[in-house]
């Protein structure tokens, strides 16, 4: 049995005229002799509907009920979905989460898929031949409603995908695929062809929204082929994953960014041990983002302790952070909220070398003042002033001759 | 554990406000010291919105995901009132057919519940002190999701008031509770305190629409204590029960009528064995109700036979049966749409005679022709000219005294 998993978000599945377009890749695709699941969202704007109910309702809704209300959503694109494919003669079903079953701890809001039911969705593809299932959605084991968090259906597929051992897990989108950075910023920007999943965690995480991550972890975990393609055209979108050989002989895949950064200093912080838990540890609790951390060389038992955070989160950094000074023991704390933070992602890093100097000649060469340096295995990333931002994705695409088609080994 | 289950329909639930005052009624019954299940209908409108959607995508909507999308109607507003019930600090969750689970038939948008998970239900009421339950739905032994049909909530209360022996029933409606008639057409009407099971079934099935005639039965069926009561106040409304010698020492509990029925003549029928048949199995088969039958004595093997149909048929029935004709036999066929059914209801005429000759006589003082007669063991109905229905109800209100209170036997 050739399995195919197909993943629509709200925007495809809004209206009528919109399903009949979605309806056509799916029966393509059942002509060609595949099996069919059809993982839905929520047609757009339904979710946002139900939020603003609850929140009208209590101004603290009660998680397990928001998410037996807001899957609803999902459960209205199906069975309409279900009936337009009926009309075509086609054996299907709408299938909930609970139904499949899509079994979830009990995080409603934002729950986890712990089992699906394998036998019982390979015995509903022997007797239908498309399923519509529900995204987003899963029951917990005491059958309660559960959701998987905003973007959770790129999450149903790839885990419906890796349960049935599909042959593919298409995710369809608003966008031809995966970019090498983002074409409003760069002409230049080309449709990757094939991207590793550890690229495409950094990709995704650095602001390349596309899938969204805990899908791709699932996907990497699982070893599910995902192919990220248009809603609005036939053509080939980006193949999501295992490193191969032709990957790692691609340098870099990508440039990435992200605007939504602020730095934080503090200066002069008492090198002492633990002060590195004591900074970090109050702003976890109030569940802000510290991103990248940098600790200068200690001089005179005094370091500066420089970190990121999100635009958003910047007030409360500093107001939780000056009511401890006297505690944590640090002279003064200044802020940068004019900061962009830009990331050079490749697995072909792990094994040349020169990635890193390369970039820092080339924002260099422009006059692009390096204010913070992070590196792991297959990314570097540096922050700038965000003035620089698009000039530093320009520049960083055209040093390491992002343009250019892939280089495939077709030996 | 005493439990008490009271139904809301859509119009008290359909906005926060009116939610607010359901709550209020809630609470009332949790402070007495009773375990409350909440069976909510969806907010008003909500129903015919999916139902209107279902419509736009296929002229043949599958009635399984019809079932499917509807049923979200009272998943929103099951959710939206246990989010208002925590709010107050209580203890409780929604409860949807297939937690319940409410097991059904696999008849979908008409199912019937064939059973309750008894065990399951006593052990959230031991969790919680109040279930809000989905009203209106179920699920099919293979779990998918299906529908009672209109007015099936107020079956699922009385299911579930059977299932957990519930001390009563409260069904909260727009009206005060069941009238010895129509208000609106007699003032004297009054309301009944008590009722039988039998009773009610003549009244509801008459056109005093205020309980779903399925869940009269079903509450006869387990002998289940239905309190028919406002919303909008705290008095008290109809006792719906078993009949019981107060009861029967009242000779007639109502009187009901039906506006929207014809009378149909076939005039010389050939009076031969099967002919009854010959002419009703067609209208059946076209799901055209008759009620009434009266059929002449014969005479030279030709007799009259005389029924009604609902007024939305009498096409169609003139047209079936004039197509058979020759087969059936008749002479001609007569019609009458200007018919009005008027019954006289009670328990009591089981053990008292006379009801129908003081029934016919307070008619005939009034000029009302009888052109159709109609008796079972607890009601008498007469077809009568419909421009005297109004008439005819009044004066058989004030003949057998329905404007005065009832006789309670309290020796």
């Amino acid at each position: 049995m050739n399995i195919v998993v197909q993943k629509f978000g709200g925007t495809s599945v809004r209206n009528l005229e919109c399903q009949r377009q979605v309806m056509q890749k799916v029966l393509r695709s059942h002509r060609e002799g595949n099996k069919v699941i059809v993982v839905l969202s929520a047609m757009s704007g339904e979710t946002n509907r139900l939020l603003a109910l609850a929140d009208e309702w209590s101004d603290t809704p009660d998680a397990a009920e928001v998410d037996s209300m807001v899957s609803t959503g999902e459960q209205v694109s199906c069975a309409l979905f279900a009936m337009l494919l009926k009309k075509q003669g086609i054996h299907c079903r709408s299938v909930l989460g609970f139904q499949a079953p899509i079994r979830t701890d009990s995080a409603f809001g934002k729950a986890r898929i712990t089992d699906i039911n394998t036998r019982h969705l390979l015995e509903m593809l022997e007797e239908y031949d498309i399923l519509v299932m529900a995204g987003f959605q899963g029951a917990d084991e005491n059958n309660r409603i559960t959701t998987l968090g905003r973007g959770g259906s790129d999450t149903s597929a790839v885990a419906l995908a890796a349960a049935v051992d599909a042959d593919v897990c298409e995710i369809y989108t608003d966008v031809p695929g995966v970019f090498t950075t983002d074409p409003n910023m760069c002409d230049d920007a080309r449709k990757i062809e094939r991207i590793a999943y550890d690229e495409m965690l950094e990709m995704a995480s650095m602001g390349a929204k596309v899938l969204q991550i805990r899908s791709v972890e699932f996907a990497k975990k699982y070893n599910v082929t995902v192919h990220v393609r248009s809603t609005f055209s036939d053509e080939l979108g980006t193949i999501v994953t295992q490193e191969d050989e032709t990957m790692e002989s691609v340098l870099v895949s990508g440039i990435a960014y992200d605007k939504d950064q602020s730095q934080i200093t503090l200066v002069h912080v008492q090198d002492k041990p633990g002060v590195s838990a004591q900074i970090f540890s109050p702003l976890a609790e109030k569940k802000i983002l510290v991103d990248m951390i940098v600790q200068n060389p200690s001089k005179d038992g005094k370091t500066d302790m420089t970190f990121t955070v999100p635009r958003a989160d910047v007030e409360q950094t500093i107001k939780t952070l000056e009511a401890l000074q006297y505690e944590i023991g640090f002279e003064k704390l200044t802020s940068n909220l004019n900061v962009s933070k830009i990331s050079i992602i490749g697995v072909g890093m792990r094994n040349h070398s020169g990635v890193a100097s390369l970039a820092f000649q080339a924002l260099a060469d422009e006059n692009i003042n390096i204010l913070m340096i992070s590196t792991s295995e297959i990314k570097v990333t540096c922050l700038i002033d965000d003035k620089y931002t698009e000039l530093a994705v320009r520049t960083l695409h055209k040093a390491f001759h992002l343009e250019e088609a892939e280089t495939i080994d077709q030996s």
